[in-house]
């Protein structure tokens, strides 16, 4: 407590070991689905003995539930990080709408719906997998907000964010069997239109 | 050829079990996901012989793509008729969203919403249920453009209409496992708003 440790080399290896499970089982959720996804796959996928993998993660509804909270924190710190590169101005509304779409229509994406999906009648996986969903649609929100450097306290703007991610989230599921990107490609651009009015234009006063 | 015959009671039975077996193969899709849908379950929900079954239809795959396939075409024909009733004026927006919402978080499009995942990495299903998206999609584009009398040659209400129905499927993906009606309700209601500005506000001139 309170005493900094150097790591051993033993831990370290633990560590990337962990890693790299967590990596392989998203690949695998995004690529087979959850039935496909069994730990055997994983532990192909990742290179390292069913026994590695027991050590880590006790069941199989444990590994990809930590997977894919993994993969979605290290995604919203990229996601961070590419903010910071956004453009100011006029182009800004546009680059975040395309960066939160492009992030949905993803393998990321993808791997979270077949574990949400398969989450809802599967008791041992929905728990989990309802907690991470409202974690990361949270975490959704607040970026949008901050990148769009929206002001939730004018009326209309929380709930014109909330459907900009739920759009994103439509986009992803279109996106799953066939590529959508064509026709996605004119709904961002629309949708960034409308949502610089809406957040941009002061309130009309009503009709006298 | 031309020739009106009356239909048997053999064929109404036939007809009927048919329509018992897509009913119930829908329910179970809805209620347990494809992997819990086979077709004992359904034929045991439909109170039919696994014969019965096998004779309308060939494979799994084949029962419940024709079950979607069916239901869609029931629910299209449903909302064509509530759009006689919607209200027209001021209020038509929001009934219109309304009513595509809801039905993105009913049971059908649960039950789609699992045929759809479970289509990504199935081969036999796939190229079925591609095409039933495909043209479920089309449908309901141009229900929610007549719902709404949208003008389509307008710059960007087409991809306003489509937006609006990503929104809705990403809706119904956020009603997957958790009640989200609080949340949602606030959505529609800001959404219609800004519908009718985009619909029906004539395009601004560019600034000078």
């Amino acid at each position: 407590m309170g005493v900094v440790t150097a790591r051993t080399p033993k831990q370290d290896r633990s560590r990337a070991t962990r890693q790299r499970i967590l990596a392989a089982a998203v690949e695998c959720l995004a690529e087979h689905g959850w039935s496909g996804s069994t730990v055997a796959v994983v532990c192909t996928r990742a290179g390292v003995t069913r026994g590695a993998a027991q050590h880590h993660f006790r069941t199989r509804e444990d590994l990809f539930t930590a997977a894919i909270a993994h993969m979605a924190d290290e995604w919203l710190a990229a996601v961070r990080e590419q903010a910071r590169a956004l453009p100011e101005g006029r182009d800004r509304t546009y680059a975040v709408v395309d960066m939160l779409v492009s992030v949905h229509t993803g393998p990321l994406f993808r791997a979270a719906l077949h574990l949400w999906v398969a989450a809802a009648d599967r008791p041992a996986l929905r728990p989990g997998v309802t907690a991470l969903q409202a974690r990361i649609g949270r975490e959704a929100h607040r970026l949008a907000v901050d990148c769009l450097d929206a002001d939730e306290s004018v009326p209309g703007v929380r709930e014109t964010v909330q459907a900009t991610l739920d759009m994103a989230r439509g986009l992803g599921l279109s996106n799953l069997l066939t590529d959508d990107s064509p026709r996605r490609a004119g709904i961002v651009q629309q949708w960034s239109r409308t949502l610089d009015a809406v957040l941009r234009r002061p309130p009309q006063p009503p009709a006298p």
